[in-house]
């Protein structure tokens, strides 16, 4: 039996626009397909108000249980950005202005146009550590076992690739998927004596629309590909026997 | 000054296929909305595993400190649907047949359709309340301030309308956009004034890419109208005064 490594992770999206309902958060998926690839599973997601009591608070917790901490959001130069600021008191340190950054971003602009808005994006908790944005120039930060990236889908997703040698993954996390011309209710008790009998690999079942038809993706997830393989071989054989059509989605 | 009603809601998401990134949750975005129009603001988003012991605890927290709870995802009728019977734990009641439920699920397969995985979808906490579902049958169900609806989200869209007379909202929460060609730290410290001046509005500042250009929105949430009103028209003069351009989006 494969001892599961088990890195943990949660993220934590910061901004009242994905509570409102105005903005759909995409950044969970972005972030949690990259973890599961270097071996990080994603445990818990909360999205947070752009409030400083909660954030610090949220983050103190989320540090102490997970491996790893995301967050996303709050890290601009507006009056609603305080991220940074709310880290420092999270940790106890001092929020100053990051010479290394405040270079960056003096560079980053024309002659004259850094002006107080832009500096800001150089305050941070002391002595942390920058995550560098090939897109926008403001870099991201890191604290111990917290990054903390920006809002913006595009920006952040531009930022994870530099990431990959601060974070000690396990094994990746593998996923294989059969789509079904079927409904859940047809396939429920062969595919819970398969989890049954398979324990080491996780099989979630997904009903979707497609085209007004109805479908089920069965997800099957492990570190092991033979385990999934396994699983995989007595799905076909389920459906075979059902003759249930196998679909692209 | 208008005293704030602060209806309360947390959006609970039990369902592992949005940690793993495969799937990007929607739902919150459709009840959000929702919720904001009947009044009550969502404090808190979850996203948690389809794990017993961690969706009882996730519950139990939540109901405490939240007006209302909602749930997604986990009714259906495969192995890693859960939910009902993890409520039926939060609240200490008996999973059972609920009978109401069982005979909507037989009314609505046909004779000789309604098969052991159906009838699991009829499992429910003792007593509770159902939440009809007119797209697909199965209802979801409440207990005391904690709403379960499914995770397809074409499903969950149709339920909502139903649970309206349920919810004890307070004003509805209203707002405004103003989408502007420019970025923020050119509009950062007057924004920050604005804010300052009015605390009753929540002023957000929002940067996008749109047709490869950089634009800002700035959204403004208030009961009040009229509190908006004169933020808007401060943000008006800043960006006449800024000869910055407002666009569409």
């Amino acid at each position: 039996m494969t001892k599961s490594t088990k890195v943990n992770a949660a993220i934590l999206i910061i901004g009242n626009e994905i509570l409102s309902g105005r903005t759909k958060d995409t950044n969970t998926s972005t972030i949690a397909l990259w973890l599961n690839s270097i071996g990080v599973i994603v445990q818990e997601v909360r999205v947070i108000p752009d409030k400083e009591n909660i954030i610090v608070e949220t983050v103190n917790k989320l540090r102490k249980t997970n491996n790893y901490v995301f967050t996303t959001g709050g890290i601009g130069p507006t009056h609603d950005d305080i991220t940074a600021k709310s880290i420092s008191k999270s940790f106890g340190l001092n929020y100053e202005i990051h010479k290394e950054a405040f270079k960056i971003l003096e560079s980053y602009y024309k002659p004259g146009e850094f002006n107080e808005g832009r500096q800001k994006m150089a305050w941070m908790p002391k002595d942390a550590n920058l995550i560098l944005n090939p897109t926008s120039g403001a870099p991201g930060f890191s604290v111990e076992n917290v990054f903390c990236l920006p809002g913006v889908p595009s920006i952040l997703k531009s930022m994870i690739g530099g990431l990959k040698n601060e974070i000690a993954g396990g094994k990746p996390i593998l996923s294989h998927t059969i789509s079904l011309r079927t409904v859940e209710s047809e396939i429920a008790s062969s595919l819970t004596e398969i989890q049954n009998n398979n324990k080491e690999v996780e099989i979630g079942s997904y009903p979707f629309f497609q085209a007004g038809k109805l479908g089920v993706s069965i997800v099957m997830r492990s570190e092991d590909q033979s385990k999934i393989d396994v699983c995989s071989s007595k799905i076909l054989e389920l459906i075979n026997k059902k003759k249930i059509k196998v679909v692209n989605r």
